[in-house]
């Protein structure tokens, strides 16, 4: 096996090298994967720009990226379900314990789960990286390397639209229509929502989300009542959504959330903002309106796989932007940018391929 | 108004007969509709053939119909929400008292519950019927009427795939491909099933499920064991289903059913067959395998209509044949013959359309 | 039958009478009541101090109470469930539509139910009212007029809990130990909680509390730190509670609730404050910690009734006065200066037992 | 620390022995534990007289045992949340592997769970014993041995208490008085329950379940009809029960189970009967009646813990006969003579205190 090991690799804030690393080794319930493609999340340039998201710092140099797919070339001595050749998503939290949370189906919740690229846990934007076994899930033929990172961002979409219970007929408003709120937009449709408004101050990801099949897309500006907006939203539909999903964190969008949603429906926490916010906790509490928060996601990869193995959901238009992982700190820029929807790197010389 | 009524009314056991009836004046909460498009369902050829379905036998004369969509020409005195003029699809369940099964949300186990063309409540199938206004929902402009007549049977296969928890990434089994099994495949699927597997002994209905969107077929032959067609099922799927749907009611395909589902699964009983089955309990037991039936449907209208509205799902198909009501005893006769899939009645002598 | 009707009835705010009125004649769906023990709620006391409650604004006289129970002393054409003399509790909320919110077992939030002294709907604090027979309970032999009466505030406790989640095991939290943070306690407690920690401003409450049954009593200072406090909570249970049942409506206590719940569990808001609220939103949302509203209850009344005459809940040390009809001013000031915990008033002036 | 390790161990069908076994030495993730008090189960017994249960088969020397409490003497190097000299109470199926039902909180239902005294594990009827540290639960001072021991049996009656939703007011019946029967009983009554009607032959039996806190007996004799016994349990509670508890795995009383459950209710399989039973499935069906079996359980411990510990639950007189580990073929002959309710082992020769 060669030795090169080109990793992405975060020594402090703003100080983001491509370096050199050791090919890790396999424990026996590992898999060691030779990486293909690894989406570049917000959270990798926030640490990049601050070395902190909330109460996660940086404290020594760690490698980047944790939506990423990759092949299998060494299995663990006690891996049975994988072996080498095959191609596989990674879903980056893996509980270290098997605590309260992970026996009752939240092990994303677990405090002491380990997770790609949040310190002190190294990501994957790198040549070889070794993964648990139980973590690592075998792609179909059918599904490129590029859907199965595409799987990350799509699990919080479907956490989030399961946590708000989306199902047959479900109306549904989606604040904000950047990358997480697309893949909300794009779940929400697949588990039979009839049909979704999203918003956004941005025409041109509007127009993206209504090319992923948003029913009715709402230009915010800033300023815009969120009373005026819940009451364009049920003018748009005809009556209050029953779950609205808040991609944004802004406080107005949070409020215009709650004034928005029907009596007995779910508001969905997935956008973050500051730690204290202001809303009409009330009108949400006297309609029964519920407020849940999402944490990542838990449970997810299978469906997902089931998903873009039958074509339910069409995740390939996400990719805007493709870079060999030499050009990682461009492709970083490009993100910083704001440019596109999802910048994917490639991390295997011999195959750029999607 | 016209004071004809044209009403297909089953005297007794095989005794069918089309007669003119008074047009009923609607009471204060009722509407008074025209009716327009009747679809024939297999427990309407019951009643006709038999006389009886289980404990609900004929006693006195009875108007049959009850998968029916109408237009508004009447409404009492306090009815707000509708309209003359208004096209409407019939929940042809009411309840007539507030007891503890309505409060609670489940409506259709409510022992006293009026329902069309169970004895001894008349059915729609007539040019004029009243009904509660609650129960009748708007038809919007782009849902035909003969959509509308097919929110019942659509009814059952969402509250069958409701009950069986179908949702992202589902795989799902059915057993039967006649008319119910199709409207479960079609929710099946609508509500983000991944993969389906069908089964029929007849390959024309298989081939018509393939058409609905079945991603499986599974020829079955009299005689062919449980197990054995459990062993099928899972070599097409590449594992176990999450949920069974039966609509065959057979005792040997509940057996398949329950040898078929994977653990923590769900097994769907909608098709009927005789009082006692001897089926492997402590198979379904052991492995937490969940047994649930269904009994009509309840909140299932408001989601239809908006499932058909935003083109979600398409039951158009399943109309394979047309008859004035004038017809109806060759159209009765037309659906004890098993011909095509869903026989319609056209109420209207001015609007034959579909 | 006597024709004095003394009412208690609310002109304007602050201008509360004793008048008489006509009795009244039950519609075919409704019973006639002779009163029996009526309790008042904070909300009524609120009608008389500010006239209004929220959107609720009282416009015309209106008869208060609504924590009632009776004797039926004459049924409707229509009633089959109940007979002259029958002793009932009554539910004071009756949906006065079939609309989708009744239809889905969630009637509380049917925008335009009818409840008792609730503006402009007149309540039961009188000698003779009648009400939809479907909403009236009723009691069994071993179950008093005035426990009866009580399953109105107990039924808030039950909705609570079960919006909650409470079962067995739970830890709980109740932020307030005033008659609502009690029956929520007695409720914790039959539905399994292991550990129920209350707070309070007032030792005197929390002492009542410790003889509901209560685990731990916390004493809140004006000033105390939200997080503080949570830490307090913590320290009492050893760990943090599964659900937080915040009774106070005070901003600082809704922060404190959201603080001391575990990952993954629930903060159920029952008590009101103002519109907007000040909160550590994105502490819930990240912790997957759901936020809950309840907005009175619904499917309550036998569940009640089951626990009373299984002696499974005590809820007679809760009334702590007593007062007939006629000195109901004196009733009022008497729970307007916070005296004791609840107050009931006699309404039948040959029975003036609980 | 001594070499003796006398343990309990099965040879083959009726060929019990008690002979000396290596002392184990505990793995990373394990602890060693000096055994207290173990429990003998009709499975321990049924392995020993027929030398299988369904498809699982003893093929080597096989220690019994699995309803235990012990304390610990060493921790493996990874252990941090137990040290020696801590109290345990043992979870006896540990999953060997990630798979989706330990992701979804159901591990219970994992192919590969590691079982104690199920072929070809080895269980706790010993001196020493090793355990998965994840598995193990401190119990509190006011626990006893013997209560943590029970554990195991209580959490058999709160997995299918949870599975059948017993939730305050509900009405339960309970097929069989045996320890099942009763640990069923003791939950129910526990998670709010207002009354539990419980059946056997045995009027003994039913005694002790009076005393239990039972509310109604029914003596069963062996020729019943089914439908004549639901009416019988519905004239004992006035209605139909919402949840039946089957602990007896008789066919007849399975058919009684079904029959007697209210519309919308649960029927929960606990008893095991032979594979196949004939039921009236479609009775069940049509008034969508869910049958839902259990194995063993998940995520009770903890619970079961809070619920000893704070004496919501009694279990201390289940125990009715004590015998030292050195007599422990004369313990098994005792519970196979079905004398008593729980027979309890006691492996410490210095401590035999319950």
């Amino acid at each position: 096996m060669e030795q090169e090991n080109l990793s992405v690799v975060l020594h402090s804030q703003g100080d983001l090298r491509l370096e050199n690393r050791p090919v890790p080794e396999p424990g026996p319930n590992e898999v060691l994967l030779k990486m293909h493609s690894v989406g570049i999340c917000g959270s990798d340039v926030h640490y990049w720009q601050h070395g902190r998201i909330g109460d996660f710092v940086l404290t020594k140099p760690m490698v980047l990226g944790h939506e990423a797919a990759g092949q299998v070339v060494k299995v663990g001595s006690s891996v049975k379900h994988l072996k080498a050749g095959d191609r596989v998503a990674i879903e980056p939290g893996v509980p270290r314990e098997m605590d309260e949370f992970f026996k009752n189906g939240r092990y994303n919740l677990s405090p002491t789960i380990f997770f790609c690229a949040t310190p002190p846990d190294d990501g994957n934007l790198c040549r070889y990286y070794k993964h648990s076994a139980n973590f690592c899930y075998k792609l179909p033929d059918n599904v490129t390397f590029e859907e199965g990172a595409l799987i990350e961002p799509l699990s919080v979409g479907i956490h989030a639209c399961r946590r708000g219970g989306v199902s047959l007929g479900s109306t549904v408003l989606i604040c904000g229509a950047g990358p997480i709120g697309l893949v909300c937009l794009l779940v929400a449709k697949a588990m039979g929502a009839s049909k979704v408004v999203i918003t956004d101050l941005s025409p041109e990801r509007l127009t993206m989300a209504k090319e992923c099949g948003a029913d009715f897309q709402l230009t915010v500006k800033r300023g815009d009542g969120p009373q005026q907006l819940a009451k364009s939203v049920e003018d748009l539909l005809g009556a209050q959504p029953h779950i609205t999903i808040e991609c944004t964190g802004v406080e107005s969008s949070i409020q215009t959330a709650i004034y928005s949603t029907c009596s007995g429906g779910v508001v969905v926490l997935v956008g973050l903002g500051s730690e204290m916010a202001t809303v009409p906790l009330i009108n949400a509490a006297v309609r029964e309106v519920d407020i849940r928060g999402v944490f990542r996601y838990c449970n997810t990869w299978p469906m997902a796989i089931a998903m873009l193995a039958s074509g339910k959901v069409n995740v390939k238009p996400l990719v805007t932007h493709r870079f060999p992982l030499e050009q990682a700190i461009q492709a970083f820029e490009t993100t910083r940018q704001g440019l596109g929807i999802k910048v994917m790197l490639k991390c295997d010389k011999n195959d750029q391929n999607p």
